[in-house]
């Protein structure tokens, strides 16, 4: 199997490189009878692009072509096509990198797996394909709101600056005025001036982001290899740059004892109340009605604007310095991804769960 | 899609419950020609049961019945179908639970998904299903040999003992006549002590595990959606009691500086040589020919020795205490699961990637 | 993908050769809490059996194994796995053929595709493979019950005797006292004299299947490529010595007008009343709510008892007679190998089918 | 799984109504070096163009529009996207449509699946979606071409008239000059006259088309349920209008005898020769070298241009006559349509073949 689809009931296949004509995709399995609302759609767009610039990164207009699959703003259980046009290509800023691998990039690896690369940009494996993960993701929570589910994600580390951790004790409601989805606005000025820092450097910065996922109904996910947290997991390792993944305590549950991770059950007004949640809402691969968390770790992007030392195709070596629009830190930008991505988890697997019982 | 089966071109589907009369499971794709050594195989399912015990958890004999798939020991390119029969099974030590639900356990999220569950040890939900991933994961190991690729697991961390950390700058070779997959075998006094000290008390520990996976060929992984990392998250996340995954540097990469994280190259008599592997090994999801490392994270055994409030599914509470046979930390046993289902995600991808190119 | 598994919701994955030890399979999706009659599933096994002998086919109990997903008789909603005994193996039978390609058989194919090829009976290219799909396919039917889906498959030609053809105008009752599934059960002495003359000879007969399955809810079928007749061709085409399908008026329709063959509707009672079903149920890939009926084409089993030339991999020639137990015509046993397939593509949409619409 | 999908290995996934914005898909898998013949291309596209007019059907300019996954001409081994515009749309043609079920079209079984259906000349269930297919199945042909592997598709039958039967005994050229892919061009007039007659009365006519593979390889196709002939079985009834599907002798096999119909094997120049090959080159679902050959029947395009009674949605009768576009008989444009589809599962299990092996 070729790797660009994802999800089994609703599913989105994915095209597009960073400089060529569009990037889009086919949603196939979107239940007749959802509104689409464009708008919204559009919003999520919006919250992907970078909010303030140390450099100035690539701003696309990205607006989104639907091609089929829609009777006025109505699903009709057809394939949902889409494209954004690539209309801000460069591909000129490339021709110093056409045979040199820019490290920590994906130049060699898709050259020695394919014979063949785009070196404009990274093609196939530049950030730019995301835009194709928000827009299917923003299908897929009209979906999940039909369900009263919500998806949340918060900034939870900018380079060494922590911001949030898990387990989510407090409600966190995300300030929606700020530019930034952090759940404690006053240390914004603090966030912006550690990017500002590193971008007059050349340099940036990884960080990690937190997602909860509200008012999910007890039953979702499918034992015993698609676990709701391992399709989650896969979810969140696909998106480029992330390294790490855990949910509910995470790593920090391999240092605890059974008796103090366990989460207690009681009863409240007839009804099963959990005392805490350190299970982070899954328990044996399925949800259990409570909140899912969980916390995904990136690396800095690696296109820095200093010069480093850089091999070519022909194996020789030279000094180069990568040009084009890059972020300092992609950490703003990555929160409406995870969210995406997370969605399109939770609504392949609330289509999934129709199969389970007897009807 | 139910969520019994794993892997593509070589996929196992796997059946099973704790207390049922077997587990097995059915091998698609393996490439006929293979000799399948059955030594080799029991060694990897020894690896699996407990080494030493606190307490006197369930010990199979566990021996594989072969169904299908072979002549003589060569695999003919027909599904191999296995089992291994549940000889010691103990359900009238699951009476007490038929209606309580377990804190942290899969009881009460099976029963809200199907609306029934196997109050016995956990049915599908038990570390029994595990012995299937094991079996299918050694028949992945000689595969892979054929191509020279190596995958060794070690214990990482056991309750609060931290053994090995991220990267893997030096060689490191299992010590095998140790009990205990450590790097480090001077160590194994202090970690068999403090899960005794553990098991006195009735109480588990939880840990970590780290996977190392040498000389992979360049090339292995499908971008976007099936980067390797990403089909290597979900394995282990598939895992019970696994809450964590990072790769390469991991979390730590998230604090880190483009400048210093980025993976430079050189050229060595030739051909591209690496200086760093913060990467491990992955990069736009495609193996870059560097070792492959990764840690993964586990929670405690939920089924602690001790008195626990229990609610009851007509909403009663009262305090129970769970007999029967657990570990009182699983870490070590879980070395060779996680090397399995590495195994299985590698020789997949070794397949897969057949096609990536003409020919 | 390895093609070892049929389905996508309701998925059956199969093992088996056919004087292996067993042959099985695990059923992925079964709804938890259908009720399993195991009464009933042994007696669709035992309709797979050779009703009748010219010569002295083989003939096992088949005594099914059910191995886990079930609570008593109740299905889980984990895995369903099964297995069935080879107990009459006669593997020397087979010693003189281990070196000669049979005609018509698929000993010649699967060397050159595998290398390597099960010499005894055919391995997994033999009929024996059967009786897993006449098992899942019982419990399939299980599962259409519960919504009043019926399926009943008939002899429609035995060599060139035709016994039944499309369209499906009268009510067609299978008299179940017959040995046979005949409509007309006064033809059944025809039909055993017409096989009885043709074992006398050592020769084999072919003949025709027809299928009909009574109220199917409109709305089963997945456009484009996954059409409700796609399936149901692919899952015939799949059954060993399967040459034809055709559904509705199948290749009669390709000699009507367009004016003769659509099929008019009219409203009777305040609902949509079809006059004419020459479309067989299916339109636009998609049930109508009408009967779905179709034809299936086998050629004559290979295994004839006469001497016959064959190839040998040595690429020498040699004059061979095929021994061991096979059926002078195969039709009778494969009526209920057709219902099996047809309950394995209908359950599979029924599941689908709920995915369909908003909730 | 929603249906838009096809192949495993080599995947196209398609969308688009008829009057939609445009039609398109996602070639998946297309392996990395294949130099694309945009000419071909749009030489296969033109086949799909209906060659003469008794009225005026729809002809598209249909140019294929590009969006990724080549690098110039050459494909990167990344997802190929492309589109066609609707350019002609006409859907005010359809007006008197939008509320009644056209006689043997999708619109009552699409409205009762999916409680909304696109009424502009039936949407996705509109052969327009076979451009789709088209494309994908030329890339496919280019990748069976290195290969050596040849499709030629025939008119074997149109309304009563038969053209051309099986078996393939004579080598079959077909005029390239000829507007229509007949065997025997002589007849080009009588078919003509034929549609002609049918056209005048507002009448259409149904036929069938005969497809060769040549020189494809021994060992494509994966038992037990994906054999060969059930997935080109599948490809062929997933066409709209596509009614039987046989290969090799088919039916007619069903009423021959095993002696006579078992395909005599020989030793040539030391290698396997094939007497005959009733089985149309293929044996246990794998192919064995031998030519592959089918023929499919096809219903009559529903859409006549005589007064037909029809119910509408609120359960009214009236009589309508359609409008718009369409073939008086469709057999010549489905040539290129079933040889489209062949190359797809040709190319698919060409692929999975890869891996059946050990190397």
């Amino acid at each position: 199997m070729p790797g660009n689809s994802f999800g089994h009931l609703y599913r989105i296949t994915s095209f597009g490189e960073s400089h060529g004509k569009a990037v889009g995709g086919i949603i196939d399995g979107c239940p007749a009878g959802l509104s689409i609302d464009f708008d919204f759609i559009d919003s999520e767009l919006k919250r992907r692009n970078p909010v303030f610039t140390g450099t100035t990164p690539r701003k696309e207009p990205d607006r989104v072509e639907w091609l089929s699959g829609l009777l006025g703003n109505t699903a009709m259980g057809t394939p949902i096509a889409f494209l954004v046009q690539n209309e801000l290509q460069l591909p000129e800023a490339y021709d110093p990198l056409v045979d040199v691998y820019r490290p920590s990039h994906a130049d060699f690896s898709y050259e020695r797996k394919y014979g063949i690369r785009d070196y404009r940009g990274g093609g196939r494996a530049s950030g730019r394909e995301t835009v194709v993960r928000v827009v299917a993701g923003a299908v897929a929570k009209l979906i999940l709101k039909q369900s009263g589910i919500r998806i949340d994600g918060f900034i939870a580390q900018v380079g060494s600056l922590q911001l949030m951790q898990p387990p989510m004790d407090a409600p966190l409601n995300r300030n929606t005025d700020s530019g930034l989805p952090l759940t404690d606005p006053s240390r914004e000025a603090e966030v912006i001036d550690l990017i500002s820092k590193a971008a007059e450097t050349g340099d940036t910065l990884g960080g990690a982001v937190i997602c909860r996922v509200a008012e999910v109904p007890a039953g979702l996910g499918e034992p015993v290899f698609d676990k709701l947290q391992a399709d989650l997991a896969k979810a969140m390792l696909s998106i480029g740059t992330a390294k790490a993944f855990e949910y509910g305590l995470g790593f920090r549950a391999a240092g605890m004892k059974g008796s103090e991770h366990n989460d207690k059950m009681s009863v409240d007004h007839g009804k099963v109340a959990f005392v805490t949640n350190h299970d982070g809402g899954i328990q044996g691969g399925i949800s259990n009605g409570e909140e899912i968390y969980f916390r995904v770790g990136f690396k800095p992007v690696p296109s820095i604007h200093q010069p480093q030392k850089m091999v070519s195709s022909n194996m020789e070596t030279s000094e180069v310095t990568i040009h084009g629009r890059h972020d300092t830190c992609h950490i703003p930008r990555l929160v409406v991804i995870v969210e995406a991505m997370t969605a399109l988890v939770v609504a392949d697997h609330l289509l999934r769960n129709r199969a389970a019982r007897l009807q």
